[in-house]
């Protein structure tokens, strides 16, 4: 069987939606599926238009575990700002990462969601 | 020709919506096309955020034949949970799969598709 | 540069939608773009769940040009029935194809897309 | 690390939505990530149904940077026209891009994206 996945993916189009006053709130999901049977360490990195990039604190996704990280939260106290912005996620291991986003502007919601640009 | 498709594919997203009251219902659907000569057996693995995965009974595909299975409801007995989920596809010839979601939340429909991380 | 495009495509997710009653009507787009300097003829084979996949006259997309095809309407004649389909095209030159659904089963809406999986 | 990203992006479906009236407005989005150390200069040809394509003039994306472009709005001067158009980006570096749809012709926003079929 092939390596299972990337260990390099990009998310060029990322714009944290307002959350609302409803359920289900506003939000981006960022998910890292590892099929591995070692656990994933990821560096992400976050793009602007304007400045230069930012680097989060490593991130692990257990060996064998799907996981999600809402992008619209805080991530071990960084908070991405409004506005565009891109990712870049490097992992130790290769994983497979999707996001999405659901946005509620309106009274109803929308979806959008892309597979992330693998690359290696 | 090429092999007209892959092995294994992987979806990072699964989250069965609420089916609501009204048609259409919401669901999920995994969509499997294989366009060999010969019949596909398709192994697929869970992916949860905090368990062990879990592997189905081998699903059958047939030659020249698209095949719909909806994810929302119990596949040879098994159900698979709420919540976020992901999934591996192994299958015994190249085919090529996407994976849809209605979610029905809100008095219209959302829609969220992605074609599957193809490997090998 | 590149090849620019494959000369085969699948799109595992075909699913005609009700067009309604007003604008814009519910329907389904192929999208075809040529890059190449020569013509395309596209074979189209369309598979379905329970019966042997039908195949339609050759479609052309001229040099350098984009074509739309709605899958809901004839296409020379063949209309492709209702319920569950899916496509694989076997072009002459390499293009790039993707599908797309526009929904309004309810008061508003809902867009589904995917760029094809290539194929050579 | 391998090149991260591609020098040629395709898009096949491109369609400007009306403005409508009310914030947000429908709108396109071309999303272009460089991740590279050095300056991005690309290319961007637009095709169309029945005419040659256009070219436009070259277009920067700073090293490390996000840059997003309105399809709808005139990019130095020139106006995308409305109907069916599909792009290609030649870029002088890898990159990694994405497209996005805002359509407001009903009360509710619908979403529509993808990835850009990479080449090279």
């Amino acid at each position: 069987m092939s390596q299972q996945g990337s260990r390099t993916w990009f998310f060029p189009d990322g714009d944290i939606p307002e959350p609302g006053d409803t359920e289900p709130k506003g939000h981006e999901s960022l998910l890292m599926l590892n099929p591995q049977e070692a656990e994933a360490e990821v560096m992400i990195t976050v793009y602007f238009e304007d400045r230069a990039p930012a680097t989060l604190a490593p991130q692990v996704v257990g060996a064998q575990r799907v996981r999600c990280i809402r992008t619209n939260e805080p991530i071990d106290g960084y908070q991405i700002p409004l506005g565009q912005y891109a990712l870049r996620l490097v992992s130790s291991v290769p994983i497979i990462c999707q996001i999405g986003r659901l946005d509620v502007r309106q009274p109803n919601l929308a979806y959008y969601t892309v597979m992330g640009y693998p690359s290696d």
